[in-house]
C-alpha cells in the first residue's frame, strides 16, 4: 500500500499531564516527547481525546489500581481519534494519511484463547490506555498495527473519539445483554456521556430507551436524541414506581449501569419483570456500590445480572457505522487546550452534560 | 383414545398430612378423600413421591409464602409419579393407563406471555404443588390433562418422582446457564437430591462437574455417577483454592447452587474465569444467604449471576429422556409409609445423601 | 371476569364463498351459517379479513392440499380482526367485547413437544385455517380461547388482520434469521403484502431494508416505510450486481422470499457475505421453484438457508405491539363486500400493491 | 521466555512431493530445502502428518482452486504435529521445544471483519495450507507465531496432527448446527476420516450418532467410539426408512455431511423433524453433487441447510482438549515415508477406515 500523503513529525507535542495525583489533582498542558514506533506499530496524530470518568479515577488512584508505574509522562485519555501520521515497516493493513482512533485497550497478548474469542478486552496481557500505557491526553501515541481501529468517512473525529470507549462499550453492553427489539432499556444516569450514546443505540437496535437522570438540559438531550420518557430523580417522588409504571407495570427488560451510584436502585428498575437482566458497566471506588443480591428474586423471576468491561476491535467497527449512518448523532462540548484542565474538572464535579472533547487543534 | 385398563377408584387414600405446620412439625400418614375431576383433568395414582428441601419449607412456613390456605388436606410434596386411573370426557392427549407425574407447578394460566414462551413457571397464575393445592404426599392427586406429563417405558417410577421437580430443574438451570461441552461445571451441595442428578446431566451433556460437599458416602455416589472431582468443604483446608486449582487454576465456568448455605462461597468459585456464570437454584429462607455483588468483578470478568426456577414441560421431557437413556442412574432411598415422618425427619437433619422417596404401596 | 357488553347473534352471515375451485374460482359473497361454539371457544365477529397469496392457492388447488375436506362452507381466509361476541362457559381469560383476531392456525393440540416450545405452528394437529376449518373470508368465526389473539387497542382492523398471518410470519422470520441491527435485509416482492410489512419490522429492528420489486407506486410505498433502497427488477440491467453493490460489494446479511419466483436469485443476493442467510418464507406451487444450492458456496462463505411457516401466539403479540407503537404503518387497500371478488382477483392477477383487506360491514 | 532445548536444523528435508499433478498423480519422496523463517515466524519440525481428502483435490486439481501457484515444492497436506525447532526474533508467545500443528489455514490478515469475530478462515487473506502454501507433507515447515496452535501433553503427535484439520473442523460443525445433548446426529460417511472423529467429539457433546456407511471395520470401528446405531447402506434395503426409523420415526435433528456423494440423501436424513438442519462440511468437485432444496420443506418443518469450513484457533485448542481427556480416542493407520504414495493411493481409492498419518520419522 503506497501513501501520497507525508507528514512532517515534531519532536515534541502538547499533552494534558495529570499533577498531583490523587484527589486533588489538576491537569497542565505540557511539551511532552513524541513516541517512536516499532516495526508493526502506527504513529497516530490525535486531533481530538474525548473525556470520560474512568480517567478521573486513573487520576485520583480510588480504583487501587496504580497509575502509569512505567511511563513518566502521565497522560490520562482512552479515547482519541486523529489520522495515522508514520507507519512501521511491516504494515500493510493501514498507511500514512488513514484516519485512526486510540481505544481504552492499547494492546493485547493477541494469542490467548480471549483474543481468539472476541473477548480480547479481557486478556490478561492487555495494556490499559492511560494507565499502563500513555493516553490520550497527549497528541502523539504510538500504536500496534493489529489493534488499531481506522475510522470511516462521514464519521467527525469529535464524534469517533468517543466512540472508541464509550460508545463502543456501551453497545457491547446492548449486545451482550440479549435485549430484543421493543424491549425497555432503562439507563440510570443515561443523561452522561456513556449513557447518552447508550440511548441512541438503544434507539437504533429497536429497544425503547428510559432514561433516569436529572435536570432540563439533559432531559432535552435524551428525548431528543431517542429516549422514549425521561424520569427526573430529584423531582420525582418515587423514581422506581415511575419506572415500572412505564414499564407496563412491571419493570425493564434491561438496565444498563453506567454510573456507579444507581447500581443501589438498578435492581429494583427490573421489578417483577421475567427474564430481565442488570448490565453492570461503571466502576464504582473500590468498596463502594457493591449490589446486595437477593437469590429468590433471580430464581423466581428468572433475573440476571452480568458485566460487561470495553468494546472488541469489531463492535468498535459496528458502532462507528451506527454514527456514520447518522444513528449516533453526538454532540460533544469541544474545548481547546487552554481548557483542558476546567474541562476535566467539571466532569469531576458533574457538570457535564452528554460528552466533552478536547480538540489539540484549538487554543 | 380408548383403553382396556380400568381401575377402582376408593373414596379414601394415604397421606402424609403435615401436623403441628412450623419449625417442629411432623408427619402423620392419615386417610384423605380422594379428589373429584372436572372434564379436562386426570386423576394419578401416585405410586411415589419424592422428598425435597422445598417441602421442608413449605411446612415451616420459613419462606413466608403462607401454606396450603385454600385446602384442607395439608399434603406437601411436589414430584410424584403414578399411573392415570381416570380421565375428563374432554381429554384426548392420554388415557387411562398412562404412566404420568405430578410437577412442583400444578397448572399455569396457559395463555400469559410465559405460558406461550416456555417460561410458564414464571406465570402469575401458577399454581405450587404441595403449597397453594394439594401435593404429591397424597396417592391421589388431581392433574389438568394439558399440563400433566407423561412418564416413558424405561423409567421406574422411584427414577420419575424425582425427575418431576429436582432433576428437571436442575437441568433447566444447566441449560439456561449457556455452558458447552467441556467447561466444568461445579455443585456446592453436589451430593444432596438435586445436585447428584445435576452432576449426571452435567455429565450427559459433556459438561465436567465438581462436587463441593462432606462425607465418604456423598463423595462415593458423586465420583461414581459422574463427578471428576469432589472437595470435602469439611476437611479441606481451603475450599476455594482447591476449586480454583482444579478448575485451570482460574475457576469454574459454571456453578450451580442448589444448597442455600453455598451462596456464601459461590462467587469465589468463578474466579477469574471470563464469561463464567453462577446459577441460582436454591432458595433461602427469608432474609438469608444474600450475596454480596462487586461490579467490578462481575465487568472485569464478563461474570454473570442468573436464577432459574422450575422446569417447563418441554425441559421434564427432555429430562425423562436422559433417564430412559440410563444417563440418570438416580438410586434413592426408598421407604414405605410407615417411615413418612422418619424420612422427612432425616431430610430435615441433612441425613440424606442423595435422593429419598416414599413408596405408597409399601408399609 | 365480567363484561357489561352484550351483542345479538344472527343465525347466517355473509361470507366469500370460493365457487369452481381450480384455477378458475371465483368468489360469491353468501349467507352462511354462523357456527356454534364449544365451552371452550369463543365466537368472534370479524370486521375485516386480509387476502393473501396463500388463499389463492388452497382455492386453485395448486399446493395439492386438498380444501376443505371436512367443511361445507368453503370459505378461505387467514388473517381476520374483529370482536368477540360470545364465550363458552370455561372460557376465563377472554370476555364478550374484547378484540380479537384469527389466525392462520385455526387451532394445535397444545401438548406435543412443538406446542410446548413455541413452534406449535409446526403441531402434527394443526389445524389451517381457510383450508382445514372455515377461514376468515366469513364474518363470525369460532375459535378456541387458548389460541386466540386479543388485539390491543390503538391497532386498527385493517391493521390487526394481516398482522394475524403476513406481518407476523415475516415477524418470526426476522427474527430466527439471526440478523442484527445495522445488517442488510434484502426483500424480493418486497412491495407486496408480506414484504411491505417486513420492510417496516426490519426497519424497526435496526435492519437496513432493500426492496427488490417493481414499479413506481411500490418504490414509493417502500422507501416511504422504511426501504433504504429499491431495485426496480425490470428496469435493472443486472439485479443481482445492483444488490451487491449496495450491500458494500458483497451481498446482504439476509434475504426474505417472500415471492415465490424469486427463490431463483436468492441465493445470488448473498453473494460471498460470510454468514448470510437465505429465510425460505413464500410456498411455491409444488414442484416449482426448487433452488439449487451448491455446497461450496454454504460451505466457503458459512452461509444458510432456513425456513420459517408462520408466527406463534407470542410472535404475534409482539408483532401488535409494533403496530400499536406505530412501527407497523400498513395502509391497506380496504374494499367492500360487493368488491371482494375482484378484490381477489386483482391479487390473483398480480395487480395489487401492499396489502388489501375486506370490510365485513361495508357494501 | 527461554528455552533449554536447541535443535540442529538440517538445511534439507524429506517431502511426499507430487508427481504429474491431476487424475493420475503420485507422490514422490524428495529432499527439499528446509524454509527460512522471519521475525514473527516459527519453524515447526513435523513429527507427522495426516491424509486428508482435501489434499486428493488439490493434487487432482478437480475443485479448480489451482495449486501451488507461488511455491515450487509442491506439497500438499494440512494437518500436521510437531515440535517448534526455532523462533524469530519478535515471537514471546512460544519457545523452542513446544509441540505445534500446522492447520489446513496457515495464515490469514488478522485485521478484518472476520479475523476480528472468530471467523478467520472466511478471511479473504486466508492462505490454505498445501495449496496456496507448503502444506504438511514436507517435514519442516514455517508458520506465523500467531496463527500457530500449541499442542498440549497428553496428546501424541498422531491424534494431534488430524485434529488440526478434519477434527476441529467436524466440531465447529457440530457446535455451529444447535444441537444440544439428547439429540440424533447423523454422519453419512461418518466411518471415514473426519466422520469418525466427529463420531466421537458428537458423543462427547452428548448427541447420539448414528453412522450411514459401509462395511464390518467401519461398523466395528464406529460402535467401539461412540456410534449409537450404524446402517450400512450397502445391505440396507433402504437406508432413508431405516435413519427414519432410528430417529423416533421422524427423522434426525442434524446431519453432517463428511462425504459429498451424501448430498444427494442429506436432506431426506432430516425427514420430517422439525427445525432439523444439514449441516454442510465436504466439498463436491466443481459442478458436482449439488443439492435440490424444495422450499415447502424448509418451510413447513423450520429446516435449514448451513456450511462450515474449517476450524478457528480457538475450536482447535478446544478439540484438542477433548482429545487430552480421552474423548477424541483416534487410532489412526499410520505408516512411514516408504508408504507415502501408496497410502494417499489408498485414500484416493476408498481403501481407508478412520483417520491415516505419514510418520516423517519413520522408513
Amino acid at each position: 500500500m503506497s501513501s501520497t500523503q507525508t507528514f512532517d513529525i515534531p519532536k515534541e507535542c502538547n499533552a494534558g499531564v495529570v499533577v498531583n495525583e490523587g484527589p486533588d489533582f489538576h491537569i497542565e498542558v505540557q511539551k511532552v516527547p513524541v513516541p517512536e514506533i516499532g516495526p508493526d506499530d502506527v504513529l497516530i496524530k490525535l486531533n481530538a481525546t474525548g473525556l470520560c470518568q474512568s480517567d478521573l479515577h486513573f487520576m485520583q488512584g480510588d480504583w487501587g489500581l496504580g497509575f502509569m508505574s512505567e511511563h513518566g509522562t502521565k497522560c490520562a485519555g482512552h479515547e482519541g481519534a486523529g489520522v495515522i501520521v508514520k507507519i512501521g515497516e511491516n504494515v500493510k493493513s493501514m498507511k500514512v494519511g488513514d484516519r485512526a482512533g486510540f481505544k481504552p485497550i492499547a494492546d493485547t497478548c493477541g494469542t490467548c484463547e480471549h483474543c481468539q474469542t472476541t473477548k480480547e478486552c479481557y486478556c490478561s496481557g492487555a495494556v490499559f490506555t492511560g494507565l499502563h500505557t500513555d493516553g490520550t491526553y497527549k497528541q502523539y501515541v504510538k500504536s500496534p498495527a493489529r489493534y488499531t481501529s481506522l475510522i470511516p468517512d462521514g464519521v467527525s473525529d469529535y464524534v469517533a473519539g468517543p466512540i472508541m470507549c464509550s460508545a463502543s462499550t456501551i453497545y457491547t453492553s446492548l449486545k451482550e445483554s440479549g435485549l430484543r427489539a421493543g424491549q425497555w432499556a432503562v439507563f440510570p444516569g443515561g443523561g452522561g456521556g456513556v449513557g447518552i450514546q447508550g440511548v441512541q443505540l438503544a434507539d437504533a437496535m429497536g429497544f425503547r430507551p428510559i432514561v433516569v437522570d436529572t435536570g432540563d438540559e439533559r432531559k432535552k438531550l435524551a428525548l431528543e436524541l431517542g429516549a422514549e420518557h425521561f424520569v427526573d430523580f430529584k423531582t420525582s417522588s418515587d423514581v422506581t414506581a415511575e419506572v415500572l409504571k412505564l414499564t407496563d407495570g412491571i419493570g425493564a427488560h434491561g438496565v444498563f449501569v453506567t454510573a456507579p451510584q444507581s447500581y443501589g436502585t438498578a435492581l429494583t428498575f427490573i421489578g417483577t419483570r421475567v427474564g430481565a437482566v442488570v448490565m453492570c458497566i461503571a466502576l464504582p471506588a473500590a468498596g463502594t456500590n457493591n449490589m446486595t443480591v437477593v437469590p429468590a428474586q433471580m430464581v423466581f423471576k428468572n433475573q440476571s445480572i452480568k458485566g460487561t468491561l470495553v468494546s472488541n476491535m469489531a463492535d468498535v467497527q459496528e458502532t462507528l457505522q451506527f454514527a456514520k449512518r447518522g444513528k449516533l448523532r453526538l454532540k460533544p462540548t469541544v474545548v481547546g487546550l487552554s481548557k483542558f484542565n476546567e474541562a476535566v474538572q467539571d466532569l469531576k464535579n458533574g457538570k457535564v452534560a452528554g460528552r466533552m472533547v478536547v480538540d489539540f487543534n484549538m487554543e
